[in-house]
Formats: structure tokens, C-alpha cells, sequence
């Protein structure tokens, strides 16, 4: 295997991103391929005793697609910076996947642009896999916030895959995200899509699903529009981040607190665990022609140790083929009415 | 005041809302209208040894709107349920404020047909107020899936008024629920009230919210289209319900993590008391002719005794009358244009 990484997008850029491809090759056996400026690269590596050893190679890349460029920079001014660069290396074949921690709407643009959508395919997703009562991809997590019914069977196709091949799950069950259990709830979207979802063969589709039962682990896929997604992803970290604080305000108020603490230190540790995104990687773009993954945006050198894990998957277990055989089979069912 | 109390509705009813009533007429000292079936309210009384006392009178009223009945029951079949004569009560002036802990879609189509919208007004909205870090109001929570720009202005105005005046809030910070900070985030919906809502005089329009920032208090009122609404409210409540059993599982692991839960006691149960929706009462709806209130499905005796404490506020700050002096105002403004 051969994963690309884009050395310089993410708060922790680029020496995070150094350490974690080191860590990566190391602990994945794999080969990697930083895409970014080769002297900052070197000099970083020099600064800091890091050796990249023989697995690890620089592609150079010039300059940086940053949170506020525009996302079509990428098909223009910023064609040779480090996302473009591990774009086009992917597109040609030099390595199996490719992972970056920055603009998104970048990404999404320039792997839909650059790398294609598998034919039939109507939009790239992005599917971020919440860690909760069980884990659970959120798809469309943000990178179409106007879709089609249409669109969002493929959405639940697409994530049910994912689900399968690197979960290893049978038959993933897959719910709407809804304002309420019944057929007729939701927008003319949801209610189309209801339909459509429970018309498809293959699928293991169990309904809607509110809000309020999300966290509970449900079901395996949660499918919604990029607005919807955006909202549900950003308030389910917000909400992690929320119960942290509000445990360390009680276990730090005084002694008695403290000790508390102390008793319970393990079991709560377990559950940051649990809730950390570092230990997931990132979220998959879904859609296009070659594995492509989403870090976060502050991902360390462990989270991109963790993205190379999923990437190496992504490509492995064969998704982007099983995802072509789907669209292929919908666009001749289609062509059958 | 006089406040009336759908007595068959929610899932405690009847019992914890005559309860709640006998409670609230005491401790909120005001006169109380209970809806329902006469026979049974007494009947119960005596087999609880509940004495209304001379506060509580009980209106007669023929059914019940279940949650899997259809809302435009209301006007129809249904028309002398508990619900339908409680809004009737209201509307002749036999009462300052109307309370239901039934089925949201009736109460809001019975309150828009039968006591009327105010004019000018398009859509009477449900307005929660999430026990976060400081109490916001999300409106709408979940009375019109499909909205324009214009009435989520509406809104803004809307729940403006009422954390001013109830909350006693100088000048209400307004946000609007979306993917993004910047202006062109989200759909074509959000992305023209953001236009919109900047240009009102008298709000306090302090730009786009985010899902991750909506538990930390950045704002006084979140608006949304009930759709979104809904999913950030369901999805709080369940949060809130998954941080609960998240901590009950681990503090009652083994001798060691009980013990750190005796320490810590007292601070969970001020989390839990802050969280708690029945000391919240229940969420106003606004837009319409006269206050109401939606109560909690699963009211008990405490949360219809704060929805009293709140309905009494509610009519006694003069919300409606405001909203009615800014809704003419607005088409003022607009027929000038």
C-alpha cells in the first residue's frame, strides 16, 4: 500500500503531520508520500530529529489551499499545492488513497473534479462515523447541503457499503434522519426519500430516526441532506466537548471533588477514549473514483496514524469497485422503467 | 390570572395534571380552568384525596386528541376535546393563558385557526428555551418544517420579544442555526435571511451559530426552520439523556465508582436540576392571539406547575401585545417599500 498525505493542511501542519506519517509507516507497514513544501519539509525534519526512513517520501508541492480560499482555487491557483498535488499523484495511480486535514470544500470540489465520481453517482458525501453507543456514519456529513431524494438513496447505498466492508457488518441497518417516526414527517425531501429508500433492494432500511434517539446507537447509517449532516455532526462534537467540560468543572471545584475523580479516573478516561476522534481518523469522501479521507482539522500525529489505518481499509477492502457495481446496477434499473 | 389546563393530555394525565394544578394554584396564587372529562377528573380526586379547593374549576370536555390523531381533528371531530374547548375557553376570554401537554401539531393548528394568528404574522412558531449554559430559545422548534426568510425573521422578532420581556434581556442576541460563520453559508433559505435579518432595526442580529457552539450560551435565541429546530431539539434532549445514562453506568460499576459518585452527589443532581426540562415548563408558542403553552409529553405535577409560573409571565409581560404593535410595524415598513 501507498498512502499520500497532504503535509500541510490542519491547525497541527505540517509537523504533526510529519510525526503521524512516520508513526503510520512504521505501525501500518506501509509506504507514505507527503505532498508539501519539500525544503519547510526537510528543514522541519532536520529541527526536530525526525527521520523519514525509506518509507516515507516528499512529493513537493507549492503553497497551501488554507480554511478560507475559495474551494474552486483548487482547479485554478492552487492547482500545485500540497491537496492538489496528492489529488493529481492519486488520479495517475502513484498511491492507493489519500488523506488531508484541510479546506474541505476543497477536497470535495477537487475530488469530485480531479479524481471524477464514479459514473451514475450524483454527489461525493462525506461520511463521518460518529463514535456512539455504537459507531455510526453520518452521511451526508457537509459537502452538499441541497440534495435530491434521489441523491440521498445513494447516500444510504454508499455508507451501507462502507459499513459493511470496513465494519464488517451484513446488513447495516440505515435510517433517515427525521422529525418524527412516521412516513409522512419531514420536508417534501424526507417524505420522497422515505419512499425511495423503501423501495430499494439491498437495503436495510429501518425508517426515520429523530434526534433524540441518535447517541443511542440505533442503527448503522444515518443518512441526511449536508445541512442536516453539518448540523448534526457539529452538535454531536459540541455536545462531547459540552459534557467534558461540565464533568471537569464538577471534579475540579475542591477536595472532596477532586478525590472523586481520583475513584472514577479509569472508567472516565474509557469513555474520552471512547468519544475521541482522534482514534477515528477521519471521514471518508464517498462518491469519487479513488479512496480520499477527511482528517480533522486538528488532528495530531496519532489521528493521522489513525486516518492511514482507515485509508489503507478504504482502499483495501475494495469500496470504490463495490460502489461502481451499485451505480452501475442502479442507472440499468433505472433504464429498465 | 386564570389559566386553563388541558386536563387529558400528555402522558401523565390525568392525574399529574390535576396535581399540577392544585399545586400551581396554590404556590402561583392564581385561579385555575382545567379541560376534561368531568366524571373522571372527580372521580380520581376522590380516589387520590385530591381536593380542588376554590381555585381549580373544571370545564367539561368530550375526548381526548391522541399523539397519533390527526391535528386537524381539532377543527373537526375533536372539536370539544379537552384541547379543542381549552383554546375555545381562551379565545371567549374565559382564561389569560392556555396549557397542553398533548399533540403539538393540534395545538398548533387549533391555536392558528381557532384563536387566530396575529396579523401580519405568517407562522405562529414553538419556541423551547434549551437549559444550556445560558437559557436559549431555539424558535421554531418544530411547527413549520418548510418556512421563508421572512418568517424567520419573524421569528427572530418573535423570540427576541419574549426573552426580553420574560427574561428580562436588554437587547437579545439573535443567531441564525447554519452550516457556517460566514454570510454565504448554508442553503438559499439561510443565506437570504442572513440579508434579511441583518437589515432589521431593534434586533440584535449577532450573525450565523454552528451546531458545536450552540451548548456553550453564544446567544440568547437560535433560529431555525422547524425541521432544523427539531433535529438541534431532539438531538439536545438526547444528548442530555446519553450523558445521564453515560455517568449512571460508570458510577455504578464497582464499590470504588459508587463511592465517587457519594462525593460528587451534589453536584450531579445541580447538573441534573439544570437540565431538567421540568423546571423549564414547557415552550411558548408565539404568533398567535393569546399565550399558550406546550407542556411536555411527559409532564409531571413539578412541570405543569412551572409551565403555570410561565404562562402566567407570558401573559402578564404583554408578549402578544407586543408582537402585534412589531407585526404592524413590519408591513408598515413593507408597504412603504
Amino acid at each position: 500500500m501507498k498512502i499520500i498525505i497532504d503535509a500541510m493542511s490542519g491547525d497541527n501542519a505540517p509537523l504533526e503531520i510529519i510525526k503521524g506519517a512516520v508513526l503510520a509507516a512504521e505501525k501500518q507497514d506501509t509506504d507514505i508520500i507527503l505532498t508539501g513544501d519539500r525544503a519547510k519539509i526537510n528543514s522541519l525534519c532536520a529541527l526536530n530529529s525526525i527521520d523519514l526512513g525509506t518509507r516515507v517520501k516528499v512529493a513537493d508541492a507549492d503553497g497551501i489551499i488554507d480554511m478560507h480560499d475559495d474551494p474552486m482555487s483548487i482547479l485554478k491557483s492552487k492547482k500545485s499545492s500540497s491537496m492538489g498535488i496528492g489529488l493529481e499523484l492519486l488520479k495517475n495511480g502513484e498511491g492507493d488513497a489519500f488523506i488531508s486535514a484541510g479546506n474541505t470544500g476543497a477536497l470535495v470540489v477537487g475530488s469530485t473534479l480531479i479524481l471524477r465520481r464514479i459514473k451514475g453517482i450524483k454527489a461525493a458525501a462525506i461520511g463521518s462515523v460518529l463514535p456512539l453507543t455504537r459507531p455510526t456514519m453520518l452521511i451526508d456529513s457537509g459537502a452538499n447541503v441541497v440534495v435530491t431524494p434521489e441523491t440521498l438513496v445513494q447516500f444510504a447505498l454508499m455508507g451501507s457499503v462502507y459499513m459493511k466492508k470496513l465494519y464488517g457488518l451484513e446488513s447495516p441497518a440505515v435510517a433517515l434522519a427525521n422529525n418524527g417516526a412516521e412516513d409522512t414527517k419531514g420536508t417534501p425531501l424526507q417524505i420522497e426519500a422515505y419512499k425511495q429508500l423503501s423501495a430499494v433492494e439491498d437495503l436495510n432500511f429501518i425508517g426515520n430516526i429523530e434526534g433524540r434517539d441518535i447517541p443511542f446507537g440505533k442503527c448503522d447509517v444515518i443518512v441526511a441532506d449536508g445541512f442536516t449532516g453539518n448540523m448534526i455532526l457539529k452538535l454531536s462534537e459540541g455536545f462531547g466537548l459540552f459534557m467534558g467540560k461540565t464533568l471537569k468543572d464538577i471534579f475540579k471545584k475542591n477536595i472532596r471533588t477532586k478525590l472523586s475523580a481520583l475513584l472514577v479516573h479509569g472508567e472516565i478516561g474509557g469513555i474520552k477514549a471512547q468519544l475521541d476522534y482522534k482514534k477515528y481518523g477521519g471521514a471518508p469522501l464517498l462518491g469519487v473514483s479513488a479512496p480520499v479521507i477527511k482528517a480533522h482539522g486538528s488532528s495530531n500525529a496519532e489521528a493521522i496514524n489513525s486516518a492511514v489505518a482507515q485509508a489503507i481499509g478504504f482502499a483495501k477492502t475494495g469500496i470504490v469497485g463495490e460502489i461502481t457495481s451499485l451505480a452501475a446496477k442502479l442507472r440499468e434499473s433505472k433504464a429498465e422503467k
